[in-house]
């Protein structure tokens, strides 16, 4: 009470407001009774306790996912960690049962090791990391994920997780044993012991025991880590399950091309996050700080900012009322501003998400694989982020179902909470009718014989959870998918409609040559008159300018041959283009012109005349299972099987944007 | 180096293992760089600047969902506030426009208020609560929401968040100014002061400015507080849009029962959980720690858990190793223990599930509202909860999109995330199709003319966010949803088989009606004699006892008719059952008798013969628009419209808990 008083006390004259004194005092105490009471029950919760509450959001929801989430998070940290000390990662992951629902995960790294006094917070205490205020793409962020896993193998087990790091070959390692303090959010150390550990020359090697189930199929651990491996083809993966060893080989030495730290980028910045820059800075003018704070703010944007803020350049950060910095941020909306440096992303780029694509098939065989989009990086909040999207289409794909999706956020696949993702959301929202797929009541996911690959990356991924299983509905990336799965399903259309005509045209010709020589014969024997030559009838019939593109794959390389035939009246003077990567070629006859994406040929044929191409091509399954294939110089609606030259085809696809 | 020297040194004898010692120290250094490097990047994370940066985990995604995420919050905390204290709650919320995109929301209750010391910490602070640690049902519970809003109005507009709260009418009101300070999650109070506030004996204000966009629609502040009116009818709820005032008046003065906060139920409970509430034990012996820290453990329950985990019920609690705890939990699974009390839940109830319904079905006038169920309280984790299903079927509802879904968890509707949702994903694993709802290769939303609404209650909903918009897919909780939704889909199915019958036998009394009084008419005619009588040949025909149920709504009153009509061909002599509620009757003729879940007559009908009973019925839309019949006595396989009397007839329908 003496507290109230007080403060009521303090308030009689310098505030000089209607101030109302209750009295008497022992009344108002009884009224107060009730907000007292609940006031004592008022108590800070630490953020372990937290978590261990609400372990669900964390990934641990049921037994089968548990193990997965503790696989996920120990493998995405040692990938960062070899990634930032430029080392090609080596890692074992291993899972042996030690009773009923009970296992021993072993994850291990030959990454540059954790410096002995920084082991229990990184592996024992919530929100403590490094990568949490750097502005560049990396699969951890918070620093929950590991010591997350720590705390739900203490909780479930009730056993300390073993920590075993080296960070140089002749040192010894040092091993930890620790436990949470949850309502502290504080590691202990359990034991701690300096060992011989000659598996590694540096490294860093968790051991957890969890409560869990270990499942095949879909959603295990074994394809989380296939998964990652294909879109990380610089890992060495060794898995040992149960015994059981199965290696995913590097498939590249190459390092990706390692992700630069970049300052923010001056679209969608909050207020708040300004507010606070501004009050920390040591630049002494706003356009100094915005220069130097900002990334692509140069002295002429700055300049640009501050003119359509009507704020003074020369104006000290510290002194920038809140009103101002709202006008700072108005102007950044309008000023226009280069997109962020892409280097600070690590997209997965064309030829993994094809390989990505691939892998998943199996015998499906797709007719057509969409050329991979990467978009131009974009903003959200101040963060760049990029969007990937690749598509399959046909063969033995099933056409009554819905179209399988494969999610992933910056390398990391995705495998639960599909209906919550972003990506899901842009893919529902787009009107697949009219790009050639089934979709009821014109929403929701399509169905027919499709896989859709979407790849976000960003420097910060902004999860639905903090077990990352899902991309929130940011509006702005929203938008970025759905561009880009637009752009692939243009392709898709163009073949599909491509396809549709030929089997109409080919439905005719068969039709026509059928019927005309019968008629031809049946005619000839009324009037009594040899059979007249049909061939020009039929061509007049048809009307088009025929290119039919078939292949046949094995091992490597591509048996292919282009027909082109001419069932027009007219003579055709035409130049036949196909979109081939130069490296790709083995050989081709006739060699043609190479020509902008690819080869040229000058073509000259007589009604009824045809002319073959063969080639050998190198590459993967998919990569000329269907070829694009453009003419020019012939009046386009009478050409079936190829597209009129797109303008852009001599300039290279900057689109596409190759990794290693 | 120092510390790293130390520990070398402290391993050389004590641990007695194979110790590796690394030399030249020189060189060591010079390795030992990297990890150096990285080491001195790592950082704590405050949990404010966590859920700044993931304000989107929050609920903060999108312009539109922040506003209602605010009043969301707001909201929760006010329902809880009221109720608590066992405080009718009289609500004002108000948003107001102050620039571009810019608001302010204003939540106002007449719940206890809160003592001065405790509003920077309850409103400035996150993870700062008092519900936490209570196992009993409440809105909220992290210590997050209401100072979320505050962090996310501080980023966005810069604003300060002011509270004015009073705790009884003779007091001043304490007004407080603050913001948040990120950095190191601690309320910062900006100004305060002690004012005159008369609008309410006691209760408390909150004003916030956010950056949002305000919408119209199914997703909408409006919408969202129509919804929570619907299922919290003890509350008033007026809300000022834009200078617009709309009132949710109370539908009922009696607060929902106060729940209980309980004890831990055994089922479920982690190790970790039972270790440490072992370590911090008052009990001197094991089974008087299980008797007195959990609930529905008597002495008899103790005994056979300590016997099944094979440990002396006279241990000390603090003596009990990790093992023998793990043994405890194992045997608490075994043996058999009470379901949870439910009175720390609050079920919704039948009455207000049919309402929440009738209340979105606006011109749908449905054909059939399905008897809603409220499960039997469960056990995950050692949480107690409940599920209730109610759907309705038919009328106008759009036959040919995906089924609505109506999702409440803790008596809060859930607007975002529906595909994130357990509830989603138990409504998508039920196969449909045997219950006479479309489902597109035997999974997914069910497409057909149907509404579905689940509530799940429990002391802890496990949300998949800290936004609260989204049920994670514990698999207890889906099991029950399962179990729940196939009971209603049971009904459902019932439902519709009696229509088909009935529209079968309806379709061949027509023709029979048609044709053989013409076939009666023109043989009379052929042979030159009268025409026969043909009733006894319709009824020999049908072989059908028909009883038929018609109803009329109006102003909370059913006019209602059920005729009884006998086309077999010999005498009917039978029991009619209709389940009504003995209090809705205003007239029935003739009158019949009270019996189990309704009325009973005793009927005899010579063939052709009618009967008719006339009924006036009180309720509300959707009642009595159809009708349980039952019958009794007769072979069932002649009957049309009406069901074998069940065997639980007599029986009070224990499984609909009413509330209020």
């Amino acid at each position: 009470m003496v507290l109230f008083l007080n403060v009521l006390g303090a308030c009689f004259s310098p505030c000089g407001r209607n101030v109302y004194i209750s009295m008497p005092y022992v009344q108002t105490m009884l009224n107060e009774n009730i907000a007292e009471v609940l006031a004592e029950r008022q108590k800070e919760i630490s953020v372990s306790e937290f978590f261990e509450r609400n372990k669900h959001v964390l990934g641990f929801d049921s037994p089968v996912k548990s193990l997965i989430t503790a696989v996920k998070e120990g493998v995405d940290n040692a990938l960062d960690a070899c990634e930032e000390a430029e080392i090609l990662p080596d890692l074992t992951v291993e899972i042996r049962k030690v009773e009923r629902n009970e296992y021993l995960i072993a994850i291990q790294d030959n990454g540059p090791g954790i410096v002995k006094r920084n082991i229990p917070k990184v592996f024992g205490q919530l929100l403590y990391g490094s990568r949490f205020h750097a502005i560049r793409q990396s699969r951890g962020q918070q620093g929950i994920g590991i010591s997350g896993v720590v705390m739900y193998s203490q909780l479930t087990t009730g056993r300390p997780a073993r920590i075993l790091s080296k960070t140089a070959k002749k040192m010894a390692a040092n091993e930890v044993f620790l436990s949470i303090d949850t309502k502290h959010n504080r590691p202990e150390v359990v034991k701690e012991d300096v060992v011989l550990w000659d598996e590694t020359e540096h490294g860093t090697r968790v051991e957890v025991y969890i409560k869990g189930r270990l499942l095949k199929g879909r959603q295990s651990v074994y394809e989380y880590l296939r998964r990652t491996a294909i879109v990380n083809p610089h890992a060495r993966i060794i898995y040992e399950e149960e015994g059981k060893k199965y290696i995913f080989e590097r498939a590249t030495d190459k390092l990706p091309k390692k992700t630069v730290e970049i300052r923010p980028h001056p679209y969608g910045v909050e207020l708040g996050t300004l507010l606070k820059m501004l009050k920390h800075s040591k630049n002494r003018q706003i356009n100094a700080f915005l220069m130097n704070e900002f990334s692509r703010v140069s002295a002429r944007v700055a300049e640009d900012i501050c003119s359509a803020a009507e704020i003074d350049p020369k104006k000290k950060p510290k002194e920038i009322s809140t009103d101002e910095a709202k006008k700072l941020v108005n102007a950044m909306k309008k000023v226009k501003i280069m997109a962020p440096p892409s280097d600070c992303l690590s997209p997965i780029g064309a030829h993994l998400i094809k390989k990505g694509l691939r892998n998943v098939l199996d015998e499906y065989s797709p007719e057509y694989y969409v050329p991979p989009i990467t978009r131009e990086p974009a903003v959200y909040s101040g963060n760049p982020f990029q969007v990937e999207v690749g598509m399959v289409y046909g063969g033995n794909l099933p056409k009554d179902q819905q179209v399988e999706i494969l999610r992933f956020a910056n390398r990391v696949p995705l495998l639960y909470q599909q209906g919550a993702c972003a990506i899901t959301h842009a893919i529902e929202r787009v009107k697949w009718k009219q790009y050639g797929l089934e979709q009821r009541s014109g929403k929701g996911i399509p169905a027919g014989p499709a896989i859709i690959l979407v790849h976000v990356a960003s420097t910060r991924v902004p999860f639905t959870s903090e077990a990352k299983e899902a991309v929130a509905d940011i509006p702005e990336i929203i938008e970025e998918i759905d561009k880009g799965l637009k752009e692939c399903a243009r392709h898709l259309r163009l073949h599909i409609k491509k396809q549709e005509k030929k089997k109409k045209v080919r439905d005719k010709f068969e039709i026509v040559q059928k019927i005309i020589p019968e008629i031809a014969k049946k005619s000839a024997e009324i009037v009594g008159k040899p059979v007249p030559p049909i061939d020009k009838t039929i061509t007049k019939i048809m009307g088009v300018l025929w290119v039919d593109y078939e292949s046949k794959y094995a091992k490597g390389a591509f048996d292919a041959k282009i027909t082109v035939i001419n069932y027009m009246e007219k003579k055709a003077k035409f130049s036949l283009y196909a979109e081939i990567e130069k490296e790709d070629i083995a050989s081709i006859s006739p060699e043609g012109t190479p020509d902008g994406r690819g080869i040229r040929w000058e073509l000259k044929l007589e009604p009824t005349e045809s002319f073959e191409i063969s080639l050998k091509l190198r590459g993967e399954r998919g990569d000329y299972s269907d070829m694009e294939l453009y003419t020019d110089g012939v009046n386009q609606v009478h050409v079936v099987g190829a597209e009129p030259l797109p303008g852009d085809w001599t300039l290279e696809k900057t689109k596409i944007v190759e990794v290693n």
